[in-house]
């Protein structure tokens, strides 16, 4: 068994003891008799699974009592819908206020446009190839809004937000899909936190959401029921079968992160691993790193040679060294290296080691 | 490791080879270097096994070309919404027609109401317990509506259309959460087909959507964008990540059924628990099997000893000999033997032969 160096965007690396654990009790899950996969999600066997992956997440994310845990369905795309029909209510105006810095963030812009949300953007980083996030001022944020969006870390782009905007009373709704347990984050700065599992937590197919309370409950009867976070917060996730399985690994998870020693030892293992890549990039001329430097994201380095086919070869000749999904996104080209929790220190040595030797071995015209 | 016989009504038992070839490849699919947790859902591995798990389920359950076939999340549940929000507007009426069978058809129909929908509840058994499924005759199918919403086996009741209703030109919508892949069904009879996975197909996280394609692309704008089948079809189910390994799991379920000779092979299977089952609930009358004969599923059994503290004696020392899960949804109690596909011939004999047993033991007062 030869595995791999795995730079994918998502899904991507899981840590190793959590793969050996679970393929050690797939067939068979303690003394229950079965496979997670096969437990009826209100049995006591799935219920203190679920207890403990949200008691665990709760410490090592610092959760505060006051904002509910739910493990949701549909992936990131699905709660640019909710966000909006859940929030918009919340001020008389039903206006949504969204930072547009990727494609994520403009998808969950257009995605409230498109169901007849008064939507505004007041901020955005398109005209400079989104290499930078927006910088947000109080006064740039309507004290009368619903809600502000933000993506806090930009996939596509390697961008991260190096500071949390300061929106006053109004709610600041995060997608935090490629950073989510990467660092310690203030979750009492945000009113709504969400992130899809499959970069840092779980394998695809389950979503997190962290919302304060008192953003539960403004929506439209006409809310879809399963979009309703307050269905969903009044019926501790199981209005319906959850994700039970994804749910369960992104337990093995944050157990494996509360036993590294929370976020704070998580943030050190990765600025290790980031200042790495980064010092490198910054210390030649091969490879140009088009993020500006306070924007630059711990989990998605991204970097071009500056001439198409030599990218190509870059990310075809890395994978053939065991380097797997350098390739950047195909909205934008080049590279990048998603470097998330599970993906060890070495990984980001051997990637470092192969750029120098492709430099090296092609010399620019 | 003792594997228990597990009646749960869901999630439940998958096949045991199953498990085996998921347990062995966790750590490292093939020659891929990685778990299929961690593959990146464009990658040609991902691929290569998502195309397979289509082209099998299309094989077995023989689906014409005309139908798309949609992996999503979200559960059944979504689906109630996705029904009415996508084929609503197929007719100037805007009515949508409901068959009651059960609590989820009840959900569904109540879904919409909810929505704004105009639905109209056309049959219901409710006065009778849901004891039987309604009769759907042609002349109760208004043909001005946009769609019919069954359930077509209800999972609570331990009930199952033994027919499938005439509704003139109006297409079918069908639930079959609880029966997908139990036996071959003649597909161009519906409009529509769903499954959540977590019964008889998959872990829980994935919905299994198969839509005729004339019925994509009629839903208004305003549909959350995850919700609309047409965007999902027209991206191959990965608009956004799909949930990839409730996927792969789901392609290793029709593959083994496949080898084991395809869905006439299940139904005898199936056929054959069930009747084992049902014979001794005929031959004795200790215990009561509440469904009438027309309406039996071949999912779920349900019976009772018609005293509840028996019932619940039952249902524990069942428990403490292996056999799990025989108590009751908690909205009916009495007992459920769920016997899908992956319970084997010998979990239905070892189950009959406590019953007898626990018959002989406590005799009723």
């Amino acid at each position: 068994m030869n595995r791999v160096y795995n730079f994918s965007a998502g899904p991507s690396m899981l840590p190793m003891p959590v793969l050996e654990k679970a393929a050690s009790e797939l067939v068979c899950y303690g003394n229950s008799g079965m496979s997670v996969m096969e437990m009826s999600h209100r049995s006591p066997d799935y219920e203190a699974i679920i207890k403990k992956a949200e008691a665990d997440l709760r410490k090592i994310m610092n959760i505060p009592d006051n904002y509910k845990v739910l493990f949701l369905q549909g992936g990131a795309s699905t709660q640019f819908s909710s966000v909006a029909l859940n929030l918009i209510n919340r001020a008389p105006s039903k206006k949504g206020l969204y930072a547009v810095s990727g494609q994520f963030s403009g998808k969950a812009y257009k995605e409230a446009v498109k169901m007849g949300i008064n939507a505004k953007c007041i901020a955005t980083t398109k005209d400079d190839n989104f290499d930078h996030v927006p910088t947000i001022t109080r006064d740039m944020v309507d004290q009368d809004a619903s809600y502000l969006h933000i993506c806090f870390n930009n996939t596509i782009y390697g961008t991260k937000y190096g500071y949390i905007p300061d929106c006053g009373d109004v709610p600041l709704v995060a997608d935090m899909s490629s950073c989510i347990i990467s660092e310690p984050v203030d979750v009492t700065k945000f009113g709504v936190i969400y992130a899809g599992a499959q970069k840092n937590m779980a394998p695809a197919g389950l979503t997190l959401v962290i919302v304060r309370e008192d953003l539960l409950g403004l929506s439209d009867e006409s809310i879809p029921t399963m979009l309703d976070w307050k269905t969903m917060a009044d019926n501790d996730s199981m209005y319906n079968t959850p994700p039970c399985y994804a749910i369960y690994m992104a337990g093995l998870v944050y157990e494996w992160i509360a036993q590294l020693g929370g976020l704070e030892v998580m943030k050190e293992m990765n600025v290790k691993k980031a200042k790495l890549l980064y010092d490198y990039l910054d210390s030649q001329d091969y490879y140009i790193a088009p993020v500006k430097a306070d924007s630059r994201s711990m989990m998605n380095v991204t970097f071009v040679t500056g001439d198409a086919d030599l990218d190509k070869k870059f990310a075809s000749e890395a994978a053939a060294a065991g380097l797997k999904n350098l390739k950047g996104h195909r909205s934008v080209g080049g590279m990048r290296a998603s470097i998330y929790n599970a993906m060890p220190y070495e990984g980001v040595e051997a990637l470092v080691a192969f750029m120098k030797k492709f430099a090296q071995e092609n010399p620019k015209k």
